[in-house]
Protein backbone atom coordinates (compact mmCIF):
# COMPACT_ATOMS: atom_id res chain seq x y z
CA UNK A 1 0.00 0.00 0.00
CA UNK A 2 1.09 3.39 -0.71
CA UNK A 3 2.57 5.08 2.49
CA UNK A 4 1.69 8.43 0.89
CA UNK A 5 -2.12 7.58 1.62
CA UNK A 6 -4.04 8.35 4.94
CA UNK A 7 -6.94 6.78 5.38
CA UNK A 8 -9.92 9.55 5.77
CA UNK A 9 -12.60 8.79 8.29
CA UNK A 10 -16.16 9.76 7.51
CA UNK A 11 -17.53 12.36 9.96
CA UNK A 12 -21.04 10.13 10.23
CA UNK A 13 -20.04 7.54 12.74
CA UNK A 14 -21.48 3.60 12.51
CA UNK A 15 -23.78 4.37 15.16
CA UNK A 16 -25.64 7.53 13.56
CA UNK A 17 -26.07 5.30 10.90
CA UNK A 18 -27.89 2.46 12.59
CA UNK A 19 -29.91 4.76 14.74
CA UNK A 20 -31.19 6.47 11.34
CA UNK A 21 -31.93 3.19 9.68
CA UNK A 22 -33.45 1.58 12.73
CA UNK A 23 -31.09 -1.54 12.43
CA UNK A 24 -26.86 -2.21 12.08
CA UNK A 25 -25.57 -3.38 8.88
CA UNK A 26 -24.55 -7.03 7.64
CA UNK A 27 -23.64 -9.00 5.37
CA UNK A 28 -25.46 -11.80 3.90
CA UNK A 29 -23.33 -14.20 2.32
CA UNK A 30 -25.24 -16.79 -0.10
CA UNK A 31 -22.76 -19.07 -1.61
CA UNK A 32 -23.60 -22.81 -3.91
CA UNK A 33 -23.71 -24.19 -7.03
CA UNK A 34 -25.29 -22.34 -10.26
CA UNK A 35 -29.15 -23.23 -10.52
CA UNK A 36 -29.07 -23.64 -6.51
CA UNK A 37 -31.38 -21.06 -6.00
CA UNK A 38 -28.87 -18.20 -4.21
CA UNK A 39 -30.50 -15.12 -6.72
CA UNK A 40 -34.32 -16.05 -6.24
CA UNK A 41 -33.39 -16.36 -2.37
CA UNK A 42 -31.70 -12.96 -2.73
CA UNK A 43 -34.49 -11.09 -4.48
CA UNK A 44 -37.09 -12.48 -2.49
CA UNK A 45 -34.94 -11.93 0.95
CA UNK A 46 -34.11 -7.95 -0.38
CA UNK A 47 -38.15 -7.04 -1.22
CA UNK A 48 -38.83 -8.75 2.16
CA UNK A 49 -36.33 -6.71 4.03
CA UNK A 50 -36.99 -3.62 2.20
CA UNK A 51 -41.02 -3.84 2.67
CA UNK A 52 -39.95 -4.08 6.74
CA UNK A 53 -38.35 -1.03 6.47
CA UNK A 54 -34.67 -2.32 6.14
CA UNK A 55 -32.01 -0.65 3.92
CA UNK A 56 -31.12 -3.91 2.04
CA UNK A 57 -28.73 -4.40 -1.26
CA UNK A 58 -28.88 -7.31 -3.67
CA UNK A 59 -24.69 -8.11 -4.86
CA UNK A 60 -25.24 -10.20 -7.65
CA UNK A 61 -22.83 -12.14 -9.16
CA UNK A 62 -24.04 -11.28 -12.57
CA UNK A 63 -24.36 -7.96 -12.20
CA UNK A 64 -21.20 -7.49 -10.73
CA UNK A 65 -19.69 -8.91 -13.65
CA UNK A 66 -21.39 -6.38 -15.83
CA UNK A 67 -19.95 -3.78 -14.04
CA UNK A 68 -17.38 -3.62 -11.75
CA UNK A 69 -15.54 -6.65 -12.87
CA UNK A 70 -16.49 -7.03 -16.38
CA UNK A 71 -12.63 -6.91 -16.98
CA UNK A 72 -12.50 -10.78 -15.39
CA UNK A 73 -12.94 -13.87 -16.83
CA UNK A 74 -13.59 -17.50 -14.93
CA UNK A 75 -9.71 -18.39 -14.06
CA UNK A 76 -9.01 -19.29 -10.60
CA UNK A 77 -7.20 -16.11 -9.86
CA UNK A 78 -10.14 -14.25 -11.51
CA UNK A 79 -12.81 -15.44 -9.37
CA UNK A 80 -10.44 -14.69 -6.49
CA UNK A 81 -10.19 -11.38 -7.40
CA UNK A 82 -13.69 -11.21 -8.72
CA UNK A 83 -14.51 -12.39 -4.59
CA UNK A 84 -12.32 -9.95 -3.35
CA UNK A 85 -13.86 -7.20 -5.24
CA UNK A 86 -17.04 -8.45 -4.31
CA UNK A 87 -15.83 -8.10 -0.85
CA UNK A 88 -14.33 -4.58 -0.49
CA UNK A 89 -17.91 -3.42 -2.40
CA UNK A 90 -19.69 -5.17 -0.04
CA UNK A 91 -17.38 -3.42 3.28
CA UNK A 92 -18.78 -0.35 1.61
CA UNK A 93 -22.01 -0.65 1.48
CA UNK A 94 -21.82 -1.56 5.04
CA UNK A 95 -19.66 1.02 5.97
CA UNK A 96 -22.74 2.87 4.46
CA UNK A 97 -25.51 0.98 6.53
CA UNK A 98 -26.58 -1.48 4.51
CA UNK A 99 -27.87 -5.08 4.92
CA UNK A 100 -26.35 -6.25 2.10
CA UNK A 101 -27.03 -10.08 0.39
CA UNK A 102 -24.51 -11.07 -1.96
CA UNK A 103 -24.77 -13.80 -4.52
CA UNK A 104 -22.19 -15.70 -5.85
CA UNK A 105 -21.38 -19.33 -6.18
CA UNK A 106 -17.87 -17.92 -4.06
CA UNK A 107 -16.52 -21.78 -5.13
CA UNK A 108 -13.48 -21.21 -2.98
CA UNK A 109 -13.56 -21.35 0.85
CA UNK A 110 -10.59 -19.25 1.78
CA UNK A 111 -11.96 -16.61 -0.82
CA UNK A 112 -14.95 -16.04 1.56
CA UNK A 113 -13.34 -16.70 4.70
CA UNK A 114 -11.15 -13.29 3.52
CA UNK A 115 -14.42 -11.62 2.93
CA UNK A 116 -15.68 -12.61 6.65
CA UNK A 117 -12.25 -12.09 8.04
CA UNK A 118 -12.34 -8.40 6.93
CA UNK A 119 -15.59 -7.80 7.86
CA UNK A 120 -15.49 -9.32 11.20
CA UNK A 121 -17.87 -12.14 12.59
CA UNK A 122 -21.09 -10.35 13.64
CA UNK A 123 -21.40 -8.74 10.25
CA UNK A 124 -21.09 -11.71 7.91
CA UNK A 125 -23.42 -14.66 7.81
CA UNK A 126 -23.11 -17.19 5.51
CA UNK A 127 -25.81 -19.22 4.00
CA UNK A 128 -24.85 -22.88 2.05
CA UNK A 129 -27.56 -23.49 -0.74
CA UNK A 130 -26.15 -26.90 -1.02
CA UNK A 131 -28.79 -28.15 -3.57
CA UNK A 132 -27.28 -31.36 -5.49
CA UNK A 133 -25.53 -30.86 -8.20
CA UNK A 134 -28.35 -33.10 -10.14
CA UNK A 135 -30.93 -30.80 -9.42
CA UNK A 136 -29.44 -27.54 -10.05
CA UNK A 137 -28.20 -29.54 -13.31
CA UNK A 138 -31.69 -30.68 -14.15
CA UNK A 139 -33.03 -27.05 -13.24
CA UNK A 140 -30.69 -25.48 -15.70
CA UNK A 141 -32.02 -22.38 -15.87
CA UNK A 142 -29.58 -20.49 -18.08
CA UNK A 143 -28.81 -23.31 -19.94
CA UNK A 144 -25.45 -23.02 -18.70
CA UNK A 145 -25.05 -26.76 -17.15
CA UNK A 146 -25.45 -27.80 -20.84
CA UNK A 147 -22.87 -25.72 -22.59
CA UNK A 148 -20.52 -26.45 -19.49
CA UNK A 149 -21.30 -30.49 -20.46
CA UNK A 150 -20.22 -30.04 -24.21
CA UNK A 151 -16.93 -27.98 -23.02
CA UNK A 152 -18.56 -24.43 -24.55
CA UNK A 153 -18.14 -22.96 -20.79
CA UNK A 154 -14.39 -23.76 -19.50
CA UNK A 155 -14.12 -24.01 -15.57
CA UNK A 156 -17.21 -24.62 -14.93
CA UNK A 157 -18.28 -24.75 -10.92
CA UNK A 158 -19.41 -28.32 -10.48
CA UNK A 159 -18.35 -29.85 -13.42
CA UNK A 160 -14.49 -29.16 -14.19
CA UNK A 161 -13.81 -26.45 -11.69
CA UNK A 162 -13.99 -27.30 -7.77
CA UNK A 163 -16.37 -26.16 -5.17
CA UNK A 164 -15.78 -25.77 -1.51
CA UNK A 165 -18.50 -26.22 1.17
CA UNK A 166 -18.64 -24.21 3.71
CA UNK A 167 -17.28 -25.70 7.25
CA UNK A 168 -19.48 -24.10 9.86
CA UNK A 169 -22.28 -21.98 7.96
CA UNK A 170 -25.17 -20.03 9.98
CA UNK A 171 -27.95 -21.62 7.58
CA UNK A 172 -27.86 -24.77 5.34
CA UNK A 173 -30.54 -24.54 2.79
CA UNK A 174 -31.04 -28.02 0.81
CA UNK A 175 -33.35 -26.05 -1.77
CA UNK A 176 -34.00 -29.06 -3.67
CA UNK A 177 -36.01 -30.00 -0.75
CA UNK A 178 -37.09 -27.17 1.15
CA UNK A 179 -40.22 -24.13 -0.37
CA UNK A 180 -38.99 -20.93 -1.06
CA UNK A 181 -41.07 -19.51 1.69
CA UNK A 182 -39.54 -22.56 4.35
CA UNK A 183 -36.04 -21.18 3.25
CA UNK A 184 -37.02 -17.51 3.76
CA UNK A 185 -38.72 -17.82 6.82
CA UNK A 186 -35.45 -20.10 8.07
CA UNK A 187 -33.26 -17.52 7.00
CA UNK A 188 -35.55 -14.69 8.65
CA UNK A 189 -34.98 -16.65 12.00
CA UNK A 190 -30.88 -16.43 11.72
CA UNK A 191 -31.69 -12.61 10.65
CA UNK A 192 -33.59 -12.05 14.14
CA UNK A 193 -30.72 -14.23 16.31
CA UNK A 194 -28.51 -12.11 14.78
CA UNK A 195 -30.39 -8.86 15.85
CA UNK A 196 -31.78 -7.64 12.64
CA UNK A 197 -35.72 -6.14 13.33
CA UNK A 198 -37.65 -8.45 10.54
CA UNK B 1 -18.72 -9.35 -21.77
CA UNK B 2 -19.15 -12.91 -20.89
CA UNK B 3 -22.63 -13.78 -23.19
CA UNK B 4 -23.46 -16.82 -20.43
CA UNK B 5 -23.98 -14.25 -17.61
CA UNK B 6 -27.71 -12.21 -18.06
CA UNK B 7 -27.96 -8.99 -16.22
CA UNK B 8 -30.75 -9.90 -12.70
CA UNK B 9 -33.24 -7.31 -12.18
CA UNK B 10 -33.74 -6.41 -8.55
CA UNK B 11 -37.02 -6.76 -6.95
CA UNK B 12 -37.13 -3.30 -5.14
CA UNK B 13 -37.86 -0.60 -7.61
CA UNK B 14 -35.52 2.78 -7.76
CA UNK B 15 -38.82 4.53 -7.01
CA UNK B 16 -39.64 2.43 -4.11
CA UNK B 17 -36.03 3.39 -2.31
CA UNK B 18 -36.87 6.86 -3.27
CA UNK B 19 -40.04 6.78 -1.24
CA UNK B 20 -38.02 4.86 1.48
CA UNK B 21 -35.55 7.60 1.45
CA UNK B 22 -37.74 10.45 0.80
CA UNK B 23 -35.07 11.44 -1.60
CA UNK B 24 -34.10 10.31 -5.16
CA UNK B 25 -30.11 8.91 -5.69
CA UNK B 26 -27.86 11.68 -6.62
CA UNK B 27 -23.66 11.36 -7.11
CA UNK B 28 -21.85 14.39 -5.78
CA UNK B 29 -18.53 14.48 -8.02
CA UNK B 30 -15.60 16.51 -6.72
CA UNK B 31 -12.36 16.88 -8.68
CA UNK B 32 -9.41 18.84 -8.05
CA UNK B 33 -5.75 18.99 -7.02
CA UNK B 34 -4.75 17.29 -4.19
CA UNK B 35 -5.17 19.75 -1.35
CA UNK B 36 -7.90 21.87 -3.10
CA UNK B 37 -10.10 20.99 -0.07
CA UNK B 38 -12.18 18.15 -1.48
CA UNK B 39 -12.31 15.64 1.28
CA UNK B 40 -12.56 18.62 4.08
CA UNK B 41 -15.87 19.49 1.78
CA UNK B 42 -17.13 16.02 0.96
CA UNK B 43 -17.16 15.06 5.19
CA UNK B 44 -18.88 18.20 5.92
CA UNK B 45 -21.21 18.13 3.07
CA UNK B 46 -22.11 13.95 4.36
CA UNK B 47 -22.70 15.40 7.87
CA UNK B 48 -24.71 17.85 6.38
CA UNK B 49 -27.01 15.80 4.37
CA UNK B 50 -27.54 13.33 6.78
CA UNK B 51 -28.33 15.46 9.83
CA UNK B 52 -31.10 16.76 7.40
CA UNK B 53 -32.08 12.57 7.08
CA UNK B 54 -31.01 11.81 3.49
CA UNK B 55 -28.39 8.57 3.55
CA UNK B 56 -25.31 9.83 2.21
CA UNK B 57 -21.67 8.47 1.79
CA UNK B 58 -18.58 9.78 1.11
CA UNK B 59 -16.20 7.59 -1.54
CA UNK B 60 -12.62 8.85 -0.96
CA UNK B 61 -9.50 8.18 -2.56
CA UNK B 62 -7.60 7.50 -0.31
CA UNK B 63 -10.04 5.30 1.25
CA UNK B 64 -10.66 3.21 -1.62
CA UNK B 65 -7.07 2.98 -2.43
CA UNK B 66 -6.52 0.76 0.47
CA UNK B 67 -9.36 -1.53 -0.26
CA UNK B 68 -11.32 -1.93 -3.84
CA UNK B 69 -8.11 -0.31 -5.57
CA UNK B 70 -5.10 -1.51 -3.44
CA UNK B 71 -3.49 -3.53 -6.36
CA UNK B 72 -3.57 -0.61 -8.41
CA UNK B 73 -0.66 2.18 -8.64
CA UNK B 74 -0.29 5.85 -9.99
CA UNK B 75 0.40 5.16 -13.39
CA UNK B 76 -2.17 6.62 -15.98
CA UNK B 77 -3.77 3.59 -16.96
CA UNK B 78 -4.24 2.26 -13.58
CA UNK B 79 -5.89 6.00 -12.81
CA UNK B 80 -8.20 5.19 -15.19
CA UNK B 81 -8.90 2.15 -13.62
CA UNK B 82 -9.44 3.43 -10.87
CA UNK B 83 -11.50 6.00 -11.73
CA UNK B 84 -13.51 3.57 -13.51
CA UNK B 85 -14.07 1.29 -10.68
CA UNK B 86 -14.89 4.34 -8.63
CA UNK B 87 -17.96 5.20 -11.08
CA UNK B 88 -18.97 1.42 -10.67
CA UNK B 89 -19.03 1.62 -6.83
CA UNK B 90 -20.75 4.37 -7.52
CA UNK B 91 -23.22 2.92 -9.77
CA UNK B 92 -24.24 0.65 -6.71
CA UNK B 93 -24.23 3.28 -4.14
CA UNK B 94 -27.23 4.98 -6.00
CA UNK B 95 -28.91 1.98 -7.10
CA UNK B 96 -28.91 1.48 -3.84
CA UNK B 97 -30.58 4.61 -2.94
CA UNK B 98 -27.55 6.82 -1.89
CA UNK B 99 -26.73 10.21 -2.18
CA UNK B 100 -22.79 9.41 -2.84
CA UNK B 101 -19.94 12.26 -2.71
CA UNK B 102 -17.43 11.34 -4.34
CA UNK B 103 -13.76 12.89 -3.76
CA UNK B 104 -10.85 12.43 -6.17
CA UNK B 105 -8.26 13.80 -7.97
CA UNK B 106 -9.74 12.57 -10.80
CA UNK B 107 -7.37 14.34 -13.39
CA UNK B 108 -8.32 12.87 -16.63
CA UNK B 109 -11.85 15.00 -17.87
CA UNK B 110 -12.62 11.89 -20.27
CA UNK B 111 -12.87 8.98 -16.85
CA UNK B 112 -14.84 11.49 -15.68
CA UNK B 113 -17.12 11.99 -18.30
CA UNK B 114 -17.28 8.27 -18.71
CA UNK B 115 -18.72 8.03 -15.08
CA UNK B 116 -21.09 10.49 -16.35
CA UNK B 117 -22.49 9.29 -19.46
CA UNK B 118 -22.73 5.32 -17.09
CA UNK B 119 -24.76 7.00 -14.72
CA UNK B 120 -26.83 10.06 -16.55
CA UNK B 121 -26.97 13.55 -16.57
CA UNK B 122 -29.60 13.81 -14.07
CA UNK B 123 -27.66 11.42 -11.36
CA UNK B 124 -24.48 13.29 -12.02
CA UNK B 125 -23.37 17.11 -10.44
CA UNK B 126 -19.77 17.62 -11.03
CA UNK B 127 -18.22 20.41 -8.70
CA UNK B 128 -14.59 21.26 -9.98
CA UNK B 129 -12.67 22.67 -6.57
CA UNK B 130 -10.04 25.42 -8.91
CA UNK B 131 -7.63 25.95 -5.82
CA UNK B 132 -4.88 27.62 -7.75
CA UNK B 133 -1.74 24.96 -7.30
CA UNK B 134 0.32 27.59 -5.25
CA UNK B 135 -2.32 27.48 -3.01
CA UNK B 136 -2.57 23.76 -2.62
CA UNK B 137 1.33 23.12 -2.46
CA UNK B 138 1.38 25.77 0.32
CA UNK B 139 -1.13 24.29 2.34
CA UNK B 140 0.58 20.60 1.42
CA UNK B 141 -1.67 19.21 4.23
CA UNK B 142 -0.28 15.21 3.91
CA UNK B 143 3.89 16.94 2.36
CA UNK B 144 3.06 15.04 -0.38
CA UNK B 145 3.64 17.91 -3.21
CA UNK B 146 7.09 18.59 -0.87
CA UNK B 147 7.67 14.79 -1.62
CA UNK B 148 6.58 15.54 -5.39
CA UNK B 149 8.91 17.96 -5.97
CA UNK B 150 11.58 16.22 -4.35
CA UNK B 151 10.90 13.32 -6.92
CA UNK B 152 9.81 11.10 -4.25
CA UNK B 153 6.42 10.64 -5.55
CA UNK B 154 5.91 9.98 -9.61
CA UNK B 155 3.75 10.89 -11.90
CA UNK B 156 1.59 13.51 -9.18
CA UNK B 157 -1.01 15.93 -10.41
CA UNK B 158 -0.32 19.43 -11.04
CA UNK B 159 3.73 18.67 -10.68
CA UNK B 160 4.35 15.87 -13.26
CA UNK B 161 1.14 14.51 -14.41
CA UNK B 162 -1.48 16.53 -15.89
CA UNK B 163 -4.98 17.91 -14.93
CA UNK B 164 -7.80 18.67 -16.93
CA UNK B 165 -10.13 20.29 -15.47
CA UNK B 166 -14.05 20.21 -16.16
CA UNK B 167 -15.34 22.08 -19.11
CA UNK B 168 -19.30 22.76 -17.70
CA UNK B 169 -19.04 21.64 -14.11
CA UNK B 170 -22.46 22.70 -12.28
CA UNK B 171 -19.77 24.64 -9.75
CA UNK B 172 -16.91 25.65 -9.58
CA UNK B 173 -15.14 26.47 -6.20
CA UNK B 174 -11.81 28.90 -5.70
CA UNK B 175 -11.26 27.30 -1.98
CA UNK B 176 -8.76 29.70 -2.11
CA UNK B 177 -11.13 32.48 -1.83
CA UNK B 178 -14.07 31.10 -0.58
CA UNK B 179 -14.90 30.05 2.92
CA UNK B 180 -15.44 26.40 3.95
CA UNK B 181 -19.25 27.50 4.98
CA UNK B 182 -19.47 29.52 2.02
CA UNK B 183 -18.11 26.68 -0.24
CA UNK B 184 -21.15 24.35 1.42
CA UNK B 185 -23.88 26.84 0.71
CA UNK B 186 -23.18 26.92 -2.89
CA UNK B 187 -22.92 22.94 -2.82
CA UNK B 188 -26.35 22.91 -1.18
CA UNK B 189 -27.84 25.70 -3.49
CA UNK B 190 -26.93 23.59 -6.59
CA UNK B 191 -28.50 20.61 -4.83
CA UNK B 192 -31.86 22.06 -4.02
CA UNK B 193 -31.88 23.17 -7.65
CA UNK B 194 -30.83 19.25 -8.12
CA UNK B 195 -34.07 18.42 -6.36
CA UNK B 196 -32.91 17.19 -3.24
CA UNK B 197 -34.63 18.08 -0.27
CA UNK B 198 -31.91 20.26 1.79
Amino acid sequence: MNKNIRRELSAVARVDREKLNGHKPLLIWLTGLSGSGKSTLSYHLERILFDRGLCAYVLDGDNMRHGLCSDLDFSAQARTENIRRVGEVAKILLDAGLVTISSFISPVREDREKVRDALGEDAFVEIFCSCPIETCEARDVKGLYQKAREGLIPEFTGISSPYEAPLNPALILDTSVLSLDECLTKILDVLRQRGLPV
